[in-house]
């Protein structure tokens, strides 16, 4: 059974050990959120770690991330303005919410009120033509006096022009590493003007230096803020395209700008147009994709939040239950070694494994816990998993 | 119930007869092939012009054409290397025969195995860019190699670039004028080499010099001769454009290249794009559309011909009945009075005209060919038809 959440504001105490429980190793957002569903509080999952991950074949202790740590990031986090805002927290942002591995916790600098707006991603190019940088002008200043925050990736190229062009109107720039580590560096004095009237956000530790994989990781959170998601100009293969695919993953609206065919700028905004994008020539065609969504997504708004501890389930959470040893600890660990021989480095679906292991779903994916703790596994979207090599788990 | 075509060859008289029927007064295809369906053949159709006009309430006697310039036109086509195929005979284009008012006779120089090919339009603006013009290039060479003949309207930029790229393959250019006035002037050195590989079409007559309302008519040829219609470049409001609806509404492929939303030469095409047109940003998007309707149309291919007098009709022509004068002749033009009152100047259905004037459709038909004749009504595409005001009648 998925877990579903119930909106709660947390307390000091549980938003510390959300932040612990995230920074810990082999603790992503599909994992925290099993985690927090099986024990029922981030303080219980903290202390059910070791054991967890150990009966998922650990080779060694997993390290829990330190409580002297988290408590530095807390500290400069503050000096840095930014604050951290819980996914079952009602300042969290509603179309972020609704993704696969939403990110937990999401450190925010700037107006949380960015956050409630409509937004509308644009992206495209580093390497960007002079007609690409004014199309993305054009859109964002007429998206922005329509009322949607403008979202992008603090890129050089579009993202930069576009973020530039909707400083008044608001926009939000989602960074791959931590707020200390903003990449590309020179984007570092563009940041407290963003953060006037809109927000900059990242899930990464404050820290956090980003390497080529967070990029990705951290478009899924540019698409995922957003009703929809406009490449503006995208050579084939480009990062912008990862930010497409990743939209309608997620049922955003992808939007293209057309290019010449023999422009190998419009190379990847033509092939999303020739799949099916929509196209986007003018404000007015991103208005008439996006403007239904909006309606719908205001109809969607959470109600005022109730107090429940922070917790992930509809059921009260049995939170004297001791976390990491149900009765059938031994069924469940001879499930997890059923589980961890029959996985290969190609992704199978959850239902397929329980099905050839012969055991229940819910069974299977408390497994999967373990072994992704172990450090053994990697899940990913669709309800996905794959057994790590050697080389990936280093 | 509409006519169907006999394939058939026609005699030299009868060629003379259906020249000089489609160079007569008022007599457009529609009507031409309204009038061969209703007198059985062209002699019949000449000699009841004059009383179908006066039914129709013409103020004046209908100009037949004159039989020394129908010889004269016939004499100097000759010299051309000019020779008229009809709508009936086996070399005339078989896509071309399924439009709606095909021409009855087209007027060709150059090679007839041209228009036996499957064939593709290519069009654009007049004032193309350096990249439009490559990529028609492009575009021409890929498909003739491909196996399409290439057709195009003969004008600067884009079209000659289209014809030039498509000369060892094979390309037919359309003009809007006769074959002793091709437009523009300066494409006049070009057609010799068209004509080597490929073939040059008019409906007009030899010596007519093209208008502006000739060019939209000459249109419909294009992309009648054609599987499919790539517009290159556009503006918004240019001709290429209706070429594009035109091709739509005969049922053909509408392709479109993509291009700048800055650029106001890609206006056009993006908007085609917006509505639906297929994106062709390489040669192998135009062929991912166009081979199965090559396949369909080589199935489609008419057999040998049959010898029966050049008719349209299924049933053996009643070629003994007189021409105008038939048992209902009083009824007729009761109804043609009652069709002509209640026309007005937009275009209605002929099924409503017939349910508004309670009579069949059959009688409504015959009572608006004689009102053509007359000069005083207009037959647009989808069975309309509208009252010409006094202007437009000169």
């Amino acid at each position: 059974m998925a877990a579903r959440l119930v909106e709660a504001r947390l307390s000091d105490n549980e938003r510390f050990d959300w932040l612990r429980l995230i920074r810990s190793e082999n603790v992503g957002p599909r994992t925290f959120r099993a985690l927090i569903d099986r024990c029922g509080g981030a303080a219980a999952a903290l202390a059910a770690l070791p054991e967890l991950a150990r009966r998922g074949g650990a080779s060694r202790p997993i390290r829990v991330a330190g409580v002297d740590d988290v408590a530095r990031e807390l500290d400069e986090a503050r000096k840095f303005g930014v604050r951290f805002i819980a996914y079952c927290e009602p300042e969290y942002p509603p179309a972020l919410r609704h993704i696969d591995a939403a990110p937990p916790l999401i450190a925010l600098r700037g107006r949380e009120e960015a956050l409630q707006q409509p937004a509308v991603a644009i992206v495209g190019s580093r390497n960007a033509s002079a007609a690409g940088l004014a199309f993305a002008d054009r859109l964002a200043r007429g998206l922005g006096q329509a009322g949607y925050v403008v979202v992008s990736g603090l890129a050089r190229g579009i993202d930069q022009r576009a973020h530039v062009a909707a400083l008044e109107t608001g926009t939000i720039a989602v960074l791959a590493g931590g707020h200390a580590k903003p990449y590309p560096p020179e984007a570092a004095p563009l940041l407290p003007r963003i953060a006037e009237n809109g927000a900059i956000v990242s899930e990464m530790p404050l820290q956090w230096e980003a390497r080529g994989r967070d990029f990705p990781r951290r478009n899924r959170i540019v698409s995922g803020l957003a009703l929809g998601a406009i490449v503006v100009e995208a050579a084939r293969g480009s990062g912008s395209l990862i930010t497409a695919r990743l939209a309608a993953e997620q049922g955003r609206e992808v939007l293209a700008a057309p290019g010449s065919p023999l422009d190998p700028r419009a190379e990847g905004t033509n092939d999303l147009l020739r799949d099916g994008a929509t196209l986007c020539a003018r404000v007015d065609d991103a208005l008439a994709a996006l403007e239904p969504l909006r309606t719908r997504a205001s109809v969607g708004r959470m109600e005022e939040p109730r107090r429940t501890g922070g917790l992930w389930l509809d059921e009260p959470a049995e939170t004297d239950e001791p976390a990491a040893a149900g009765p059938d600890e031994a069924g469940e660990t001879a499930v997890g070694a059923r589980v961890a021989a029959l996985l290969g480095p190609a992704p199978v679906s959850i239902d397929e494994l329980a099905r050839v292991a012969s055991a229940d779903v819910g069974s299977v994916r408390a497994a999967l816990v373990e072994l992704e703790l172990a450090g053994r596994i990697e899940l990913s979207g669709g309800d996905r998993v794959a057994l790590l090599t050697a080389e990936e788990r280093d």
